[in-house]
């Protein structure tokens, strides 16, 4: 079926996009593909020049012609010139590596008239807990950090590419900012809802991977639909106290960046976390695992990271912890199942009081007293 | 894979099951599983014969050989002496009939010394916007609905047979009546979380059920992941937001009887009402998807309420407007996406400030000042 004829008006936007990876370029053509101007910037030279002359990306998203107002650049990191006149940049940069990268780039940002910065990465830094809008704090200053708005959402890249109706979050502590974000992306194929809680949103993204894992493992056991169903939903819950206790709002995790991501994440073969656990529950050992997978699922690292924080700001999260014993301590996945299985009754949702450590840290950086709900 | 052999010890109980259907069926054998003693009541004088003699139900899950822990009675309703040793009634009846069943059964009931009651129908009374909690303060009085329990989750009842690992939300306004019936129904395979706030927990069984019936049509059409992911995650959004203002706890809906039970019920091929949907999408008309469908599905009614319901609240839910749309005023499926494709960018949740006219009806007959919020 196709998608409405008809189409809100959006004024027409100069779009940096960093990164030409399989969501930074399926973006930047979303972007052409709303008449803006787009530059997306490579890493790679050979990229970059087989993309302007055939309007592909060599390595994703391969069968797809691009939109011919997505010009490609790099790998030199634009200067101050070049960025004077552009309206947005978008970092479709991995998280691991952001900090650096903002690093470089500052030099040529006027950190005193930005444009509107949009970052789509998800994750935390795994050396220091830090969420995206910290790392924006520490490399542009807190008043960048405020400024800037996080996309997330159900959002497979090749469906986004063929016009499948997709609906993302857009949040920022600047309500205008989240507003002017979702204008330049909105589109009747490519729905925007707007929020405040760029904290949640980003834990979201980053904890669903560990969580897809586990729903994979009960696929991969043998389980069936009221199991998976049960391990979504508690997983929900243990996302949502973690979040919580890092300064988010609950019901973040009713959004399209929470429930919906994880939805689609936990449903799908195709997702890498998740084929991950179920593979686990067949009983494969994570080493044969990973290297046939080729790269490494998210989740895998992510599960390290969470079982830190969860000690260390006391949160009861079993279904992250069982993740965490079968990946890295050896323990086979049908035990991890009995042991959850094997819990006494307990409240459905018990929020922690207060925000733990990292939601101090992260508040105080931005000079916030108050952490930002809904 | 076998559930865990070590269980915990559950004190021996006296229950009577009213309704001998598929879901109050398969929680009799649970409970009779469970070392209960179980008296399943059904109005069916034949199958009350069969079922003692065969332990089989002539028509629900019909290969299933039942507990021996479980007896039939019935048609007539128990009198005084024979429910004064019960320690649980739980009804399964369906909730159009509920109010007549209790009106009928009170004769034989001592209000001032009632025995724990669990309910586990779902749905709004058609003719009052009533819910359960509503019917049983009409009924039992309210200090009887606020003793009440309600369970509500991701349950197939063929999954619970075969022990399945499942999980259920178990609701009181009384924290020690929901302790009760959940250490009742426990078990390492049937998991119970308790909460307080039955008014989410019955509303989102409820709902569930128009928004089976919109990701349903989504896949009829022909749209893809992104889109399912779309349509039940902002259909949680409306679900939360029309329970709000009958007072329900939003993250209620984070929980098992709401985003749980809606995940499930939105991917299965086996529900009616997705069912429905589905066929709706792929262009075929109501009646004759009800006419081959054998039985109505009930989020087709619930839609016609649930439209009053929002008329009246002043609540956006366009969701549930286009399937009210699609299924009673013979709209196609495909005319309603593009309605909701083309609405304008909006905020991502917006609760409804303050409680609609029903919960406070409800409240006032229960004689409580504020809505029970988690």
């Amino acid at each position: 079926m196709p998608f409405p004829a008809k189409t809100p008006g959006t004024p027409k936007a100069q779009v940096v996009v960093f990164g030409s990876g399989n969501f930074g370029s399926c973006l930047a053509d979303h972007l052409g593909d709303s008449q803006h101007d787009v530059y997306m910037w490579s890493r790679q030279a050979q990229l970059v020049s087989h993309f302007n002359l055939h309007h592909r990306n060599k390595s994703y998203l391969k069968g797809h012609v691009f939109s011919t107002n997505v010009k490609a650049f790099g790998p030199e990191l634009p200067d101050a010139d070049s960025l004077r006149n552009k309206d947005v940049l978008l970092f479709a940069v991995p998280t691991q590596g952001l900090r650096e990268f903002l690093e470089k780039l500052r030099p040529s940002l006027n950190c005193d008239n930005l444009p509107l910065l949009i970052f789509v990465n998800k994750g935390i830094e795994i050396s220091t807990h830090a969420l995206t809008l910290e790392i924006i704090t520490d490399t542009l200053g807190a008043d960048a950090a405020k400024a800037s708005t996080f996309i997330s959402g159900p959002s497979f890249a090749d469906e986004i590419m063929r016009r499948q109706p997709t609906s993302v979050s857009v949040a920022s502590l600047s309500h205008e900012k989240a507003q002017a974000a979702a204008d330049i992306f909105h589109k009747p194929w490519f729905r925007c809802y707007t929020g405040n809680d760029p904290i949640g949103l980003e834990l979201a993204g980053a904890l669903k991977n560990v969580y897809a894992i586990a729903a994979g493992m009960s696929d991969g056991l043998g389980f069936e639909n009221n199991t998976r169903a049960m391990l979504i939903t508690r997983g929900l819950s243990e996302m949502t106290c973690i979040a919580t206790a890092y300064g988010a709002s609950p019901l973040t995790f009713l959004g399209l960046a929470g429930v919906g991501d994880l939805f689609l994440t936990c449903s799908s073969p195709t997702s890498r976390n998740y084929t991950v656990g179920l593979r686990l529950g067949q009983g494969e050992k994570l080493p044969d695992i990973i290297n046939t997978l080729g790269s490494v699922a998210e989740g895998v690292s992510t599960a390290k990271g969470v079982k830190k924080i969860i000690e260390e700001m006391k949160i009861d999260a079993p279904i992250a912890n069982e993740v965490y014993s079968v990946l890295h301590e050896g323990h086979s996945a049908s035990d991890a199942v009995q042991r959850l299985l094997l819990l006494p009754p307990s409240r459905e949702l018990v929020l922690p009081k207060g925000s733990g450590p990292y939601a101090q840290r992260l508040l105080r950086k931005l000079g916030i007293e108050e952490s930002p709900k809904e």
